[in-house]
């Protein structure tokens, strides 16, 4: 499985970062990981990431991939096994694709409104669109794959591994945002995805505790409305 | 070169629909053309794109695509000859996509806040933004492709059609929003590469005129200002 040293800049919170997490663990591949302090970042992230100067970056064979959907789409180009994650079919890819930048869209934006929201009305808004993005989601896992766990089918695919990293901060969106995840009779399919996303060992494996999670969304909140 | 009946739903002097265009011109692809009226949009393009009702779409045998990027990319998995897009190499892929996107994070948005700016001091903040993107423009076709008119190299690969539609824009930014573009001593490959993208006879073909984007570009200016 080796192909050359590969090295992780990341925060460990970070949706982001996370899918590059998931999609190494899910492919098996090894590497060495280093946390960045977002508030002092570290030389090597600088230089390795110029233009946007963010986590998370990849560093293979002592080349920087930046933007955590491209770092996904280039980890399944280096290490096509054992775990594919594009689908080979152009439109079931552009499917796939489609649903991965949703995520940052509608779920990621949404979310980061309601943790950031100054205003009742700001987080009234940001939790509706939030609810209304996952509906979203949910209609889209019974239309893409009827009957099937994943957005990829019977195991996770691009869709999949973009959008898991968002699980981890329902709790923070809730304690921090007042959010209430609708339940499995109204999301049944969202409710199922979440269910077998956390089944697979490589997702457990990287996925942060979630009460540390909304702890550092009670962090972030306080920055954001000068509390802190 | 025929796999079944393509139809692009979108907008004459939309970037994001260029690239459409562009991609299937250079693939020599024949389609349908369908222009949407932004304001009263057709159904089909509703049903085409519940998400986000935007153009542009492709509808590739009865199948809608939609994002411009995916689009493309799709394209080029469909229509893989005569004139690949994405490199095969990963890293080179990764950087293609990579600049691809700066297109929609930093060209895109300089430009339409450009357009839009109701003070001063936002037009004057847009304009620097602008040149610092393309800046990096030149600076990065240097890095990737010394020596070379295109992103791709010898011909436009994924970046080169992502980025392609910023040119016609231009003489918009200029004449309703201020925008002086550096000359060539300045932004030597930046220059070069605005003349080989002209030169490329699929790229011409679907190009609209400067003039009219100009006329345009002062149409959503009163927009945003409220004037019209």
């Amino acid at each position: 499985m080796s192909k050359g040293s590969a090295k992780v800049l990341s925060f460990w919170s970070s949706m982001f970062g996370l899918r590059v997490h998931y999609a190494l663990d899910l492919k098996g591949v090894s590497y060495e990981y280093q946390e960045e302090n977002l508030f002092n970042k570290s030389k090597e992230l600088l230089e390795a990431n110029p233009i946007y100067a963010k986590i998370p970056v990849l560093i293979h064979n002592g080349k920087p991939i930046c933007e955590s959907l491209i770092i996904v789409d280039y980890i399944d180009s280096v290490w096509p096994n054992p775990h594919k994650l594009l689908p080979e079919d152009p439109y079931k890819k552009a499917v796939a694709r489609f649903w991965a930048d949703f995520g940052d869209r509608k779920v990621y934006d949404a979310g980061s409104r309601l943790i950031r929201a100054t205003t009742e009305e700001e987080r009234k808004k940001a939790s509706e669109d939030l609810k209304w993005a996952l509906m979203k989601l949910d209609e889209a896992l019974d239309t893409i794959a009827p009957g099937k766990p994943f957005f990829g089918g019977d195991s996770m695919n691009f869709a999949d591994v973009a959008l898991a990293p968002f699980i981890c901060w329902f709790k923070g969106y809730q304690k921090v945002g007042g959010f209430v995840l609708p339940g499995p009779e109204e999301l049944p399919n969202l409710h199922k995805w979440v269910n077998a996303v956390k089944s697979v060992e490589a997702i457990r494996k990287s996925t942060p505790s979630l009460d540390k999670v909304a702890e550092f969304a009670e962090v972030i909140r306080k920055r954001a409305i000068g509390s802190a």
